[in-house]
C-alpha cells in the first residue's frame, strides 16, 4: 500500500489527525524534501528522500508492493505531476494507493487574501530559464485579465540547486515582457500582492505597485505572486483591513481591452471620417451612391452596436463590410476616397 | 482572537496538529454545521452553530475580543465570503484574526483525478434556483472549453432545508441548457466526471457520459462534477488507472470552436463562390472589375490564413472587407452579385 501524505504549508504542525493515525502503523516514512523549502520537519521514523528517488520510483514501488509505505509531501499531494505519474504506476502494478491530504497553497491563497476563490482564472508557474515560457505566462495573465479573473502566479523552486524564482526577479521579467507586448497587463502602476511563506508563522502578504515591489525583498521562500482581476468591493475591503494593504488597492481588467473592442473603435472612427470625405466629394463632382453611401453608415452604426452588446465578432465583420463596400469606389475608380 | 480552522474534507480527523494545539488553548470552541454535510464531527467543547449564527457574527465578534475563540468549518477556511466577511469586521474593530489550513476540494479534486492543477479554469457553484444563474455557469465551461481548460462544478448546499444539489439534476440541467444554446459544451456523449465524497472514506469517482451520468445514483453528499478540457495522456491515464474509469476517456475541448472560427470558415466560403459567380456574369455582360475582383480574392485569401495563424479578429476584418468589396456592385448597380 502507498499513501500519499500532505505536510500542508508548514511543518509536520500541519500533519493530519488521519495522517497521524496512518503514520503510526506504517513500515516506511519517506519524507520528500524537494518540492518547497519548508520549516525544519521533525517526523519519526521519517527519511529524507530527493526528487531523483521519488521521480525514479523502483523502490517505493518494490517496497510498497508489501509493506504499508508512506511518502511525506509538501502541500496537498499529488498534485504535482511526479507524485500523480507515481501513483499510476503503482495502481497499475496492482497496489493499493491512498491520498490523505492537506492544506494548499491553491486554497490558502484565497483564503488569506479575502480574493474570491471561484474568480480565480488558471493558475501559472514562472520559470527562470525560458523567456518563451514566461510568454506563455504573459498571455495566460491577460487571458485572466480579460475575464476579469484573478492569477495566482507560482515561482520555480529547484532543490538540487536551491533556487527559488525571487518575486523580485519574476515581476522584473513580467515588466520587461509587458514593455515588449504591450498590452497594459503589467504596467509598472499596477497593482499586485506578494505572498510569502503562506501559512507558516513567518507569513506576509505585501501589495503595492509593480514597480516597487519589483525593488523589495521578500525573505524566505516560498513565494507566489497574485495579478488581481477585477475586484469586488469585499475584496477590496479584505485586502486593506486583514492583509493591512495601505496602497492603493485596484483591480487590473478595467484597462485590459478585448483586440475587438480596439480594433473596432478606431475603425469606426476611420470609416465615419472617409465617409463624410467621400460624400462631399461625389457632390462636387455630380456624382451619385446614395444606396452605397447609406449602407456604409448603416453598418457602421451596427458595427458600434454590436460593439456595445459585445458581439465582437459582428462588430467587427460590420466594420470590416462597411470599409468594403466604401473601398470599392476606389477600386472601381468611381470615386477617390481618402482613409 | 479569532481563529479560523479548517476541518479539511471528512471529520475531525482532518484537522491538523496545529488546529489540535489551537484547540487545547482555546476558550471557546464553535463548530460551524452548514458547509458541507460531513460526517459526525467529535469534537469536545465544540458547540455546534448555524449559518445565521455565523453570518450575524456578533457574538463572535464580542466574545473573541477578550478569549481566544475558534471558528470551525469545513474545508479549508476563510474561502467561503461570510467568512472572509466576518474576518474584516473583526480586524477593522481590532481583533486579531488567523487562519489554521487544512484540505480543500480545490487542491483534493486535482490530486484524485489526476487532472493537472494548472490547467482548471474558472471554479463555478450550481445552484437550483435561477435558470439565469445556470447560463452563467454554461458560458463559462464554454470559456474554459474554448482555452483547453477544465472547470470544477460545485454543487449549491443549503442547510436550512438540507438540499443538496444532486449531481443527476445538475447534469440534466446543463443537457437541457446545452439543447438551447448549441455550443457543445456538454452534449449528451461528452465525458465528465463526478467526484463524491472526496477525501471521505467512501469517496467515489465516476467518468463516464453525461447522458449516462444523469441517470446514475451517487449516495450521499457532497459531490462535485468536473468537465475535463484537453486532456494531457497523463491525464488519461490517471483516470483509467487511479479512478478505474472502463468509459472511453476523453477531453471536450476539441469540438469547441471558437465563434470567429465558425463565422469566418463560413464566409470564406461563401465569398468564394459569389466571387466565381460575379466573374463569370461580369464575363458575360462585357464588363470588367479586375481590380476589385482580385482584391476580393486577395482578402479572402487573408482571412484564410489569419484564421490558420489564430488571428481571429483580422481575420474576421478581411473576410467582412472582401464581402464589401464585391457586394458594392450591387448597390451602386453595376452588376447583380448573387450570395
Amino acid at each position: 500500500m502507498l499513501t500519499f501524505i500532505g505536510l500542508g504549508l508548514s511543518n509536520e504542525k500541519g500533519l493530519t489527525q488521519e495522517a497521524m493515525d496512518a503514520l503510526k502503523s506504517a513500515d516506511i516514512v519517506y519524507l520528500e524534501t524537494y518540492t518547497s523549502p519548508l520549516s525544519k520537519i521533525k517526523i519519526p521514523k521519517a527519511q529524507e528522500v530527493s526528487r531523483t528517488f521519488v521521480e525514479d520510483g523502483r523502490k517505493i514501488l518494490s517496497e510498497s508492493s508489501d509493506k504499508n509505505l508512506i511518502l511525506l509531501c509538501y502541500g496537498d499531494p499529488v498534485v504535482a505531476t511526479t507524485h500523480m505519474g507515481l501513483r499510476v504506476r503503482a495502481e497499475r502494478n496492482g497496489i493499493d494507493t491512498k491520498v490523505i491530504h492537506s492544506a494548499s497553497i491553491l486554497s490558502a491563497i484565497p483564503g488569506e487574501t479575502g480574493l474570491h476563490s471561484y474568480k480565480f482564472g488558471r493558475t501559472v508557474t514562472m520559470t527562470r530559464a525560458a523567456p518563451a515560457k514566461n510568454l506563455y505566462v504573459y498571455h495566460s495573465l491577460h487571458a485572466n485579465l480579460l475575464n476579469g479573473l484573478h492569477s495566482l502566479i507560482l515561482l520555480e523552486y529547484d532543490s538540487s540547486s536551491n533556487f527559488f524564482l525571487d518575486p523580485k526577479a519574476a515581476i522584473r521579467s513580467l515588466l520587461e515582457t509587458e514593455q515588449e507586448q504591450k498590452k497594459l497587463v503589467i504596467p509598472p502602476e499596477c497593482f499586485i500582492i506578494v505572498c510569502s511563506r503562506v501559512g507558516q508563522s513567518t507569513q506576509r502578504i505585501v501589495g503595492g505597485k509593480a514597480s516597487s515591489l519589483s525593488k523589495k525583498n521578500f525573505g524566505k521562500p516560498p513565494h507566489a505572486i497574485v495579478l488581481p482581476g477585477e475586484l469586488h468591493y469585499t475584496e477590496e475591503e479584505a485586502l486593506r483591513h486583514v492583509c493591512k494593504i495601505k496602497d492603493d488597492v485596484t483591480g487590473n481588467s478595467a484597462r485590459v481591452k478585448l483586440p475587438a473592442v480596439e480594433m473596432v473603435s478606431k475603425y469606426v472612427t476611420k470609416a465615419k471620417k472617409a465617409l463624410e470625405g467621400a460624400r462631399s466629394r461625389a457632390q462636387k463632382e455630380g456624382k451619385r451612391f446614395d444606396s452605397l453611401f447609406e449602407n456604409v453608415e448603416l453598418y457602421t452604426l451596427d458595427a458600434e452596436r454590436f460593439l456595445n452588446e459585445g458581439k465582437y465578432e459582428l462588430a467587427i465583420l460590420s466594420i470590416g463590410y462597411a470599409e468594403g463596400l466604401l473601398d470599392s469606389l476606389n477600386f472601381t475608380n468611381q470615386l477617390d476616397v481618402e482613409w
